[in-house]
């Protein structure tokens, strides 16, 4: 018996016989504008559960804690039932999107360091940003998991960039979300796809990402596929 | 020979004999809603540099290092010049403004701690906020900066909170900005007034600060005459 304990935007999360794991199924829906669109691409589910299947592996196997298990089939994973922290933590190499739009800087702007942003999930709030004092005085998270959160981020961040520039892919900016398990661990968990990162073709600077959807700027589902056949290639 | 060098939405900053130190004539104008409204209002220039002046020397006794050299006469005081930071640093002890606004929370709800937030000053971009990772990125301040600034505010704080509960006054919130001296260091700069502090008399919770005039809801001047005739007891 399996029932649905959760669903969100993109994604229904199921239960399975064990009460620790999840199963998690990537739907079409894409959405954009803070919710404002909000349509069913075909495919696109299929497309990012094994994307983010592959980048989850990826991470599992280079040391990174993650809730990915395995995946099921087309459209579906297992992932490790976890406490989800209420905070997008957003990774940036290059200035791009709310980011650029704040700093009135050029796209693609180059940025001294990676800039690591949490923002707190609250649809009604639009997801304000957050610093570590405003969540640790709100008690969204404490000190310890902000600190432990920023430092796998940007450690995920770096095994990102080295596997794609391996696909001759540019990592311009991506979201994460942690959790915390049963026995106090704080691991990444949500998912990694296009639909969480900016990705550019190196060579002709072209998103292969939500970008092409957000912007409607072409067929999203071509960037989305080239990313996830050369993510089969790189990691094969 | 006293020329301008440099003026704002409040205040005029004239040269002295001595290159280092700056004449700072505090102005009646007050604005609120970014700049939208602004208006003079009679006594507020001369009311707040007496308050600003006997803010930094409590500050300055007490072992903060400020840009405050002496009063000079009703409106106008000695400061250090420095090399601005281009940021507004608020540090808040109950929830109010922006941050109330932001977060979705009630009036005055408390912290678990107090919250330090950085923003860009800039008008065009409407002052947007950076966390320290932006601030580094966008080489706006270095992280070591950052940290001396966020500790100088937390101590200002607790001596502000002291000064204020002995006046029977609520300090909610306020906003500093600091220079960079010839020699390096940082240290306090700007002003310290009711028109960048938030104040509550402790019994009937008023404000006696520049929420008057935001919110309209009366003699804005009548609390600020309170905080000056206040303090003046407070640090005779
Ligand atoms: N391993 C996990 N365990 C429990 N919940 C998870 C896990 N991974 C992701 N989630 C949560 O699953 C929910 C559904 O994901 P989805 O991306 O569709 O939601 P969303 O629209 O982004 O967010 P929300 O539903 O919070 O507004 C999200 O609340 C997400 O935080
Ligand atoms: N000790 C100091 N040395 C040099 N500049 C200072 C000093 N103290 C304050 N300033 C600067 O003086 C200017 C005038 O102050 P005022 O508060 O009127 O400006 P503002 O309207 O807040 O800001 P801005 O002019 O930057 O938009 C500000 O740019 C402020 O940063
Ligand atoms: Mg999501
Ligand atoms: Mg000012």
């Amino acid at each position: 018996m399996s029932s649905l304990v959760a669903s969100g935007k993109t994604k229904e999360l199921y239960t399975t016989d064990d009460p620790n794991v999840l199963r998690v199924h990537y739907t079409n829906h894409t959405t954009a504008g803070d919710g404002e669109r909000n349509e069913l691409i075909p495919d696109k589910g299929a497309v990012n559960n094994q994307i983010s299947s592959l980048i989850f592996g990826y991470l599992n196997q280079a040391g990174v804690a993650t809730h990915f298990v395995n995946q099921l089939d087309a459209t579906d994973q297992l992932n490790k039932r976890v406490q989800m922290i209420p905070l997008e933590v957003v990774i940036r190499n290059l200035a791009a999107g709310h980011f650029q739009k704040r700093f009135g800087t050029t796209y693609l702007r180059p940025l001294t360091k990676p800039v690591v942003e949490y923002f707190f999930k609250s649809d009604e709030l639009h997801d304000p940003m957050v610093n570590d004092s405003d969540a640790q005085a709100l008690d969204i998270a404490t000190e310890d998991q902000l600190v432990t959160m920023r430092t796998i981020a940007l450690k995920v961040n770096q095994l990102m960039i080295k596997l794609f520039k391996s696909m001759n892919i540019i990592l311009v900016d991506f979201k994460v979300e942690f959790g915390i398990t049963d026995d106090g661990q704080i691991i990444l968990a949500d998912e990694i796809s296009p639909d969480s990162c900016r990705l550019l073709d190196a060579d002709t600077k072209q998103s292969l990402d939500k970008d092409v959807f957000r912007k409607q700027t072409g067929d999203m589902m071509t960037g989305y596929r080239e990313i996830l056949s050369k993510l089969q290639a790189a990691l094969k």
